[in-house]
């Protein structure tokens, strides 16, 4: 059966204080590298769908991400698919 | 000064076992969501970078990501350059 892969990022929205990119952020200054002005971290889930990847499924992918992968309180979320370049 | 965004993926290879992403893949299951055969869960880094991203910013992001952001014995990581779309 055919495998597609659809990216779900979820990102903190950006007026939420993040405090795991601030440390990077923070933490890049200190080991010397200049040149940063921010970072801010987030997670990027990776789903294999079985089958083809039409409207009906990525309305499924964007139910999850909103109900599941995402707190939609604090973050923003992003549905979409991956192109077959391995990286 | 202009700001441009570069995103750092960080996932873990193929090869190692993905805990976080398998609780999801299975409480996707529970939950309903059928059509998902894997689930795998890895970090985002938004890092914004003063100045142009040139061949010698994208250098210095690509060791950051290799010494500081990635455990590149687990994971691997791409860098890339985010267009100007909004997400």
């Amino acid at each position: 059966m055919p495998v597609a892969r659809v990216v779900v990022d979820v990102m903190l929205k950006p007026e939420i204080l993040d405090p795991q990119g601030q440390a990077v952020s923070r933490a890049l200054v200190r080991l010397g590298f200049d040149g940063i002005s921010d970072v801010r971290q987030g997670k990027r889930f990776e789903l294999e769908v079985e089958g083809p990847v039409d409207d009906d499924a990525l309305g499924r992918i964007h139910k999850i991400a909103e109900s599941f992968l995402a707190n939609t309180v604090i973050e923003d979320f992003t549905v979409r698919v991956e192109n077959g370049d391995a990286s």
